[in-house]
């Protein structure tokens, strides 16, 4: 195995997301792409990571392999690299992923290959009956709002509003974004779909703007049902995370 | 009562600041102006703070009012505004605080209403011998000099040399400010006015330079007397801030 | 004595630097320069700065003298100096050195000066086997790099590469650094030439390279021998550091 980037930036920023979410992380690399599919430790979150084949200059992978590695040591190693370097992962011989980043000078780091046990996440199968496609800077904007006044969201649309809200002890937030040029929303049903999420995990999540090719985001739930976001690249990288639904008494 | 501001930094700033030195504040809403005047809860230091009308593009203020709020939770609310929101204040029917703020999407917070004790605080009625008007950035950078080496700063005044100095445990520091193009001094004795101050005070205050439209000052105090100091923006917003002298024992 | 600079960031950058690795420092004011020869308190590095007289525009020495200070202190009244400020130095009539900053306004700082125990540290004689010069910024990056995996680096030369290397518990990281247009390699033995380092003094160190006019550093070392780094500004100022070898029993 052999693979080099010349646009370390999609791996260093995707990993240093991911590590906020998961500790330990196993890629399966096929001749298409390197993917990473991880629960959180509270079984609350799942990301779901893919680099394609077509982001790297160079890749050689004779067959598909798994590797697993701590995610907050590559982290520390890919904060290393520079918009200027070519990174390229390679196994060694003594079982750990070497990490080359060559620029104006060459240097090697090398990461232990870890052992995770159980089996490989499986991505739930979901039927969103609402998706809005928005601008990454207003759910950004929009969950940085809430996290003022409470702890969790809510997520409401009808056929022409998505609406974030949240009521804390105290004060209160709502915003309203309106479908139109920026802003295009579906709806299946012709009720208000409403679902609940954790404002600490979504603040983790709405990271991935930075991956976002065009600057916008997939936002995908239903009523008291997971929510989906995803960031993508075009051809490059596709960051998805999954959030269960915060389910109150009230 | 429905005001809007088309420039939120006025009230953003100021509230910034206040909520260092006061817990809650009670507005009082007239036809000309928001006025706010509360002292600090160690009884040292009243903040002055007055919004006038005509910096609102709305103002609709039927009578007289008084509304009492925690001013941390509204500082932290008007955080959130960027430059170009309009924010619009209102009371709702639930006895809350409206605070829209309308840009690129409409977010909207409500904050509960507070009941403060006690009478409304006066505006002692001082003399000051000694008045001189310089930069904010002068006395700014005074301030933080002495802030290196004591924890009480004496402010001296006769007609030609305004002069900020601290005597520490060890280091002492000094800064001679001369009555020229950028300073007047007026001083109505013929010896030096002489009085002494908390720094830690004084760092919070000199943040009112941001509401200084020609970036000065006006600094008045007397012989072991309070100090005041007023930062204005013309027909907009005025912060004027009074503290009380340290008196020693020397 | 009276001494005058115009460009006060030499003295503010290097105390800054000094700061962190020495509490007490004791100048000696000659008709030349004005140096500050010390060790660590661990005694594992000494910090050699040189400040020449050439770099005042005004340097009145009647004869040598010494002075002590705390370098803490002192640099927390550089701090204050701006980059358009003249920075005189004298001493009072009560045992302080005085710090005049002139700029906008007169600013004076007093600082006490201090008896440090102890004969005058001497700058022990040593013979390095192998010399590199490269550029500050290299050492820098590489220095961060294996910061991030170990607590200790070897520094290895040959004729034709410097090689900084570093081990941790897990990730290994190594930076090749080849002689070139921006690198030059002077060694003197045949065989490789390596030796170990503790990383936490060298991150103190490396600030040094804002005192580097040209953005270079002089790396010498032996064989588990003592490093010298050493950042220069011709005819201005020279900040060296000695740092011991860590020879560990594998």
């Amino acid at each position: 195995m052999r693979l080099s980037l010349a646009e370390p930036k999609y791996l260093k920023e995707s990993i240093s997301i991911l590590s906020d979410l998961v500790n330990e992380g196993r890629f399966k690399i096929t001749k298409d792409a390197i993917e990473l599919v991880a629960m959180d430790p509270a079984n609350v979150a799942m990301v779901i990571f893919k680099l394609l084949s077509s982001s790297f200059v160079e890749y050689d992978v004779k067959e598909d392999m798994e590797i697993a590695v701590n995610l907050s040591n590559m982290k520390q190693i890919l904060r290393r690299t520079k918009s200027n370097d070519t990174l390229t992962l390679e196994l060694d011989s003594k079982n750990k992923l070497l990490m080359e980043l060559r620029g104006h000078t060459t240097r090697t780091f090398s990461l232990p290959l870890i052992d995770i046990e159980g089996k490989e996440q499986k991505i739930p199968d979901l039927t969103f009956s609402s998706t809005v496609e928005t601008g990454a800077d207003i759910l950004n904007d929009a969950i940085e709002d809430v996290d003022v006044v409470g702890e969790s969201v809510s997520f409401i649309a009808d056929k022409s509003t998505f609406t974030i809200s949240s009521e804390g002890d105290l004060s209160n937030a709502n915003i309203v974004i309106k479908a139109g040029d920026e802003t295009q929303i579906k709806c299946e049903s012709d009720d208000k779909i409403k679902s609940k999420y954790s404002i600490e995990y979504l603040k983790k999540m709405i990271g991935g703007s930075k991956l976002s090719e065009k600057g916008d985001v997939l936002i995908q739930f239903g009523k008291d049902y997971p929510l989906k976001l995803t960031y993508t690249t075009l051809n490059k990288v596709q960051l998805s995370f999954i959030l269960a639904p915060r389910v109150e008494n009230d």
